[in-house]
Order: C-alpha cells, then sequence, then structure tokens
C-alpha cells in the first residue's frame, strides 16, 4: 500500500551509540573507584575494546585518573581507573518557588559546598530569582575554594516550561513567568557553561545517573515539590519529548471540572498534590488546624510530617487524602508507560517520607491495572541530597561529555551561548 | 557518591540499529516501489554500503525483486529494485467483542481477500472466539488461493493483556478472560506461525509503518473502539514497557469517583469514550432517543455519525460530550509525552470521522498546556482499511525480518511456538 506522506526516517546513529557508552562507562567509575577496564567491561556489556577507547578519552579530559594496579590471578596486573575529583568542578542550581539552592560537587559527584537564599512570597522577578542565584553560585565557588577555570559547568533547573536551545524560561505557571530570557539573564551575572532545564527532569537525569532509576529501561522520577510532574526514563534515556515538555504530568486532569490550576484547566494532579494542593487538603479538612501555616509551604508540609509520626488524626487524613489523588494519577503512569520503577522524589517526597509511601502504594494498587501494577516497584528516592541540584549538576557533566563527541582533542568545552572567562 | 544498587546497563547495541535499518529500507520499498539504492540511501539517511547489504538481504528473502534499470544521467545504469508482491502472503487477524475480521495481504500489504465472522453478545467463548478466527484464516487463504508454504505469519490482535512471550491472554475486561491460553488454542486450529499482541499495539505499528506516524520521533495512536487505548510510538520505536503492558490510557483516571469501569476503577476514560460508554452518554441525555440501539454497538455510533450529518441535536450533544472527555484523555497524553502527533484510530474513530476529530480538537485546546499543544498535530488515521489486520499482518512481517539477524541464510522462519506444515 501507498503512504500518505514520506519524512525523514529517525534513526538511531553510532553516535548515539557512543554518547550512551560514554556515560555508562563514566557512571559506573562514579559508582565503583578504583576499577579496572576489564571490571568495567563486565559490568557494562561493552567489550574491552570499546572501553579501553572510553576510558581513554575520559582520561584525556582528566575527568579520571590512573591509580596504579591490581593483581589478577596469574596473569599481568591491571590497571585502575577512578574519578579524579579534582578534575573540575560541576555546579547545580535548583531555582524552586521559594529558594534557590546551590551545590558545588567535585567530579565524584560529592559536595563540596552549599548555598542557599530563601525567597519572600512576591519575590518572583526575574531579576531577584537571577540576583538569588548568582549570589549563590558566587558563595559555593568561594566557598569551596575551586579556580574559576576548573568550574565544567553550571545546570540550572527553573519550574515550569523551558526551551533548552534559546535559554527561554516560557512558562512557569506558580510565577506567571511568560518567554523570560532567563540565560541570557543568567549569563550577565555567572561566567561558566550554563544548562537550563527544569526540576522534573533534573530528578530524572539524577535518578537516572545515581538513583533508583540506573540500570533501568524504564522508569518514572515523580518530582512533588510546590509544582508536581513526571520525569520519564524511557530505553534508559530521558524522554524529553518534540519540544522538550514531556512529563508534564502535573496538569493532566484526574478531576473533571475539579480545582482550577494556575495553567487554566481545572482539575490537574498538581492541584490536589503540589505543596498548596496539600494545603488545600489541610484547609478544606479542618479550617483552623495548628498544622497550617498559611503563607509557609515548607512549615506545613513539616509539620504534617511531625503530625503524622506523632498520630495526629488531621495529619494522618491529610496525608491519605494526598495520597488517593497521588494514587489515582501515578496508577495512570503505571497504566500508560509500564515502567519498572516509580520513583517519588524532590522535598514533599522527602518531608512526607515512608506515610506517605505506604498510602501512595495502597492507593495506586486500588487504581491500576494487574499486570503493570505487578512489574512495577514504587520507591522514595534514594538520594541523599538535593536531586535537582544534583540532576542539574548533571546536566552540565553531560554537556562536558557531549563535547567530546565534536572536539575529541578539546581540553575545555565552550557552549554557544556562554562566557568563558572566570567571575572577576 | 555512591549508588544504592548497581544493576545490568541498558545497552543500544548494533544488531538493534541493523534491525531498524532493515525495517526502514523495507518501507520506503514498500511505500516507493520499484527505487534504487541511490534513493533509498538519499530517503534513508543510510550509507550506500548499508543499504546494499540491506537490500542484498531483502533479495536473499524474496521479499524484494530487481524490476530492471534506470538511466542516471550520463553515469551507469542503476539498478532498480520492487517490493516481491507474491514473494509471500502475511495474515491479519483483529479479534474485536463484536466480531472477528481476517485479511491476507501481500508483501505489498495490499489486501487480496477479506473475511469477517460476526460475533453475536454473549459468544465470547475462548473456543468460540478460537473457531471464528480459524475459520475466517481458512477463509482467506482459499479465496486468495495462495499456497499455505507462502504464508509467513499470521498476526493476531486480542482484546486487553497479553503476554506475547507466553501466548497468553491474561486479561480481557470486556469478556472477563484471565489467563486463557491463546496461542495454545489457535496453534491447534492455524498451522502457520503465529504472533500475538493486542489491538493498541497493533493500531501503532500499522500507523509507524503505513500511516501518520511513519518518520515521526514519538507518536500517539488512539484506539477508539469497544475498548480504547493509547499506543505509543517512542523514539521512532513502538514503546512496549517492561511487561508489554504499556498504552493502557482507557484505565487512566480522568472522573476521581466516576462511572465504574469493568477494571475495578472508576471514572476510566474508556467508560466515557469506549463505544459501549459513548452509548451510555447517549441513554443519559435521551434514554428514549431513536439513535440508540441497546445491543449493538456498531448500530448506535452509525446511527450517531447519520444524526450528526444531519444536524440532530442529540446526537450533535452526544458527540460533543464525548470529545470532552476524549479532549481531556488526550490533553493527558500530549503533556506527558509531548509527541509530534495524535493518531485517532479504529472503527469508532473513523466511523464519527472529522466532526469527531473538529470537536476533540477544541476540547484538548481547552485542556493541555500551549507548549506540548502547539508542538502536536491530531489527525484521523490515514489508514484506508483495518488498522488493526493492517497491523497484525505487520507483526507478522517484523518476525519475519527479526528472523534475517538470528540466522542471515535462512530460507524459512520458523518461530519457537508453531508448527510449519501447511493446513492439511
Amino acid at each position: 500500500m501507498g503512504t500518505t506522506s514520506v519524512k525523514t526516517p529517525v534513526k538511531r546513529t553510532s553516535r548515539d551509540i557512543r554518547t550512551a557508552n560514554r556515560y555508562e562507562v563514566l557512571r559506573q567509575i562514579i559508582a565503583e573507584s578504583p576499577t579496572s577496564r576489564q571490571e568495567l567491561a563486565a559490568a557494562t556489556g561493552l567489550s574491552l575494546a570499546t572501553v579501553a577507547t572510553l576510558v581513554g578519552e575520559l582520561l584525556d579530559l582528566r575527568m579520571i585518573t590512573e591509580v596504579g594496579f591490581e593483581d589478577s590471578a596469574g596473569g599481568r596486573p591491571r590497571g585502575l581507573v577512578a574519578v579524579n575529583a579534582s578534575g573540575g568542578a560541576l555546579i547545580g542550581v535548583d531555582i524552586a518557588e521559594t529558594y534557590v539552592r546551590v551545590e558545588l560537587f567535585d567530579l565524584g559527584l560529592n559536595v563540596l559546598a552549599r548555598a542557599i537564599e530563601e525567597m519572600r512570597p512576591g519575590e518572583n522577578q526575574p531579576e531577584q530569582v537571577v540576583a538569588h542565584a548568582a549570589a549563590a553560585v558566587g558563595s559555593v565557588v568561594m566557598q569551596a575554594g575551586v579556580e574559576g577555570a576548573r568550574v565544567l559547568g553550571v545546570g540550572v533547573s527553573v519550574p515550569g516550561q523551558v526551551d533548552r536551545a534559546t535559554g527561554v524560561s516560557e512558562y512557569a505557571p506558580n510565577w506567571d513567568w511568560h518567554d523570560v530570557p532567563l540565560l541570557d539573564l543568567l549569563t550577565e551575572h555567572i561566567a561558566y557553561p550554563l544548562y537550563l532545564d527544569n526540576p522534573l527532569r533534573a530528578c530524572a537525569v539524577a535518578e537516572l545517573w545515581f538513583g533508583a532509576a540506573r540500570g533501568r529501561t524504564d522508569a518514572v522520577v515523580v518530582n512533588l515539590g510546590t509544582g508536581v510532574g513526571a520525569g520519564l526514563v524511557l530505553d534508559g534515556r530521558l524522554h524529553r519529548g518534540v519540544s522538550n515538555s514531556a512529563g508534564e504530568w502535573g496538569h493532566n486532569t484526574i478531576v473533571l471540572d475539579g480545582r482550577l490550576c494556575h495553567c487554566g484547566n481545572h482539575g490537574c494532579v498538581e492541584t490536589y498534590v503540589g505543596a498548596p494542593g496539600i494545603m488545600l487538603n489541610l484547609r478544606e479538612l479542618s479550617p483552623d488546624s495548628t498544622l497550617l501555616h498559611p503563607e509557609d509551604q515548607t512549615a506545613t508540609i513539616d509539620a504534617l510530617s511531625r503530625g503524622v509520626v506523632a498520630n495526629n488524626p488531621v495529619a494522618v487524613k491529610v496525608v491519605r487524602d494526598t495520597a488517593r489523588y497521588l494514587g489515582a494519577g501515578i496508577a495512570d503512569l503505571v497504566n500508560l508507560i509500564n515502567p519498572e520503577v516509580v520513583v517519588l522524589s524532590s522535598w514533599v517526597a522527602k518531608t512526607l517520607g515512608e506515610p506517605l509511601l505506604d498510602e501512595v502504594r495502597a492507593a495506586v494498587a486500588r487504581h491500576a491495572l494487574k499486570r503493570p501494577m505487578a512489574a512495577t516497584e514504587i520507591v522514595l528516592s534514594p538520594i541523599p541530597t538535593d536531586p535537582v541540584c544534583l540532576g542539574a549538576a548533571t546536566f552540565a557533566l553531560e554537556g562536558a561529555l557531549q563535547s567530546v563527541g565534536q572536539r575529541a582533542t578539546a581540553k575545555r568545552t565552550i557552549p554557544a551561548r556562554s562566557r568563558t572567562a572566570p567571575p572577576s
């Protein structure tokens, strides 16, 4: 039969494979250092020749280093490599609705310095947010005492919908931002290579490299903060969609004609399980509850967490109600994506912890089909630090690695839209 | 930082690439025959050497054939190849809740013969369904006059959740089937290689090979029949999920605590937009409507379609109400997956046609976020025949092609779970 249109086909190229393999070898070295090329080949399933080539590239980039030999049983001693922790620094910036948190990492993704700037309610103009981010970046570089030239890149996560190519924040619903040229504003204050994306993708990449999605084919990372979203790891890679806005599960309808959302739709998942939605669940149940801190999301979620531990019936009921909405919404992800694992991430998930997890597991099981449910684990993120900062720093690490394929001998990476001079 | 667990990583192998490239070259030859290796290289983006190797494999399999030469401008004449329509036959079986339809195709995916068996309400025991399928397969082989040995395979689509590896229908909600060993039952009556899957994946593969998802990176194929689902084409391939049950969008919640679904959940998309759901929309609006044929889904949907054309206010309202639910449900897919195209497929979409499409487009735009919405087209399936039969036959074609990678010189494909003798 004929076709209606003939388009350029989609091809997976050998360069995509090389990039994926390069990521995988570095992930493995970060996970287990020191290690030998032979161990890396066994762990990754790649040939020893391929591993040797990729290890050579990483050595050239000074991201890893030779650290001596181990005896193999009777054979030649095997060379060992390890992450070159001092080979460079990566910075992750988590711009959230209520704070800007910045962490500086070595190449082993260990945190060397942290800075946090609280934002007052209403303090949400782009210039204000950028000033907080720049101050915090300056602070971590100073604290860590790293030379500017060693900062390989800064990953910046900003809520809402982001055009990575142009560096524009197209829409941040909680701030009503539209088409803010955020990368240009940041570039005026931050002199390192910048990589802009959003928290749902940062959380997903953090899990893919270092957390519960590592080595999984299909995983969903549910990001529970002021806003909510679902980062999709499909076929072992972050799924971005055709315009880098996949994962906007927070704006999926679970209650047709339900609560009004910032986005203009009614009954979005986010209106029930985002931090302001949870506060509304509490207010509807018990308007005068002492758990409620009307202007303070963090304090309210903290109070709920303590309340559940103390068996406060209002707190228990609010967490259960929230889990009921979350259960319906996560069941949708289980039915549609059929993932191996669903990871609950970000600050609301961390604060409410195991009691939330238990209720969510039960609620998802009530809503999802049996076959995909049986194939899915639901877990809390195992990442001990801020997953958004870690993921944002990972975007910077990926950016630095990506450049290997483009210019194998380059010593410095210069993205098109950034300056390279260290800050004065 | 350390990781919590180290798992076998996901790798895209060069064999995956060869299989994808083999599919792509054959798709292109099916779309445009005759064609030259040079044209194939230009259309697929593959090197001429790769195309020559893949064309050689397809020639060895007698799936394509040399058909002479064309003059190139002043140079050597270029050899032309075309689909070898008589090189084999493929059969697609669409087992639906109300009928079994079987089509026999040549290798150009042209329909050579059709058979349909109506099923009475209540006629839904596995043995009854298998008897209908076997009778219809026998009929198309006889009609087309093909030798049994030339039937390369039979793809069978059955509603619900299917374990492809074991050939078990795990759960068919509309029939309350649980763990039916369908492939074993079919093998007792049908002597060709069998490939079992479900309609949402069959429709998706039909669009991927021959329809609106061809050449697209990310597409969603919304299957609207008695049951509903959403086949996902991600990164140019069918997304199956970890246990081959991805795409069960029909059981996603859009009205928390809404209509009871067969699956046990409330407020599933399917309860509002599957054919029985549409009948309920009609009954709730106008219990005595002459449009309603209480025991006959097909007749009711046909009557609604004619009613809309005749501007019958009840029919118009029912299609608008249905589109409102569909709009919320499809907006969820647009927000989460961020696809290039959403295709409305299967018999309900075909019967309600453009009037449904117009209402759905407007409704999705009301619910979805602007950025993913702007990147998405919503279209009716352009496939002129039964997309489920075509998709099922395509599974058989893929099965035959898959075997090339395993035994490059084999002349016959013998899947593990089928016999090869033609029927007596």
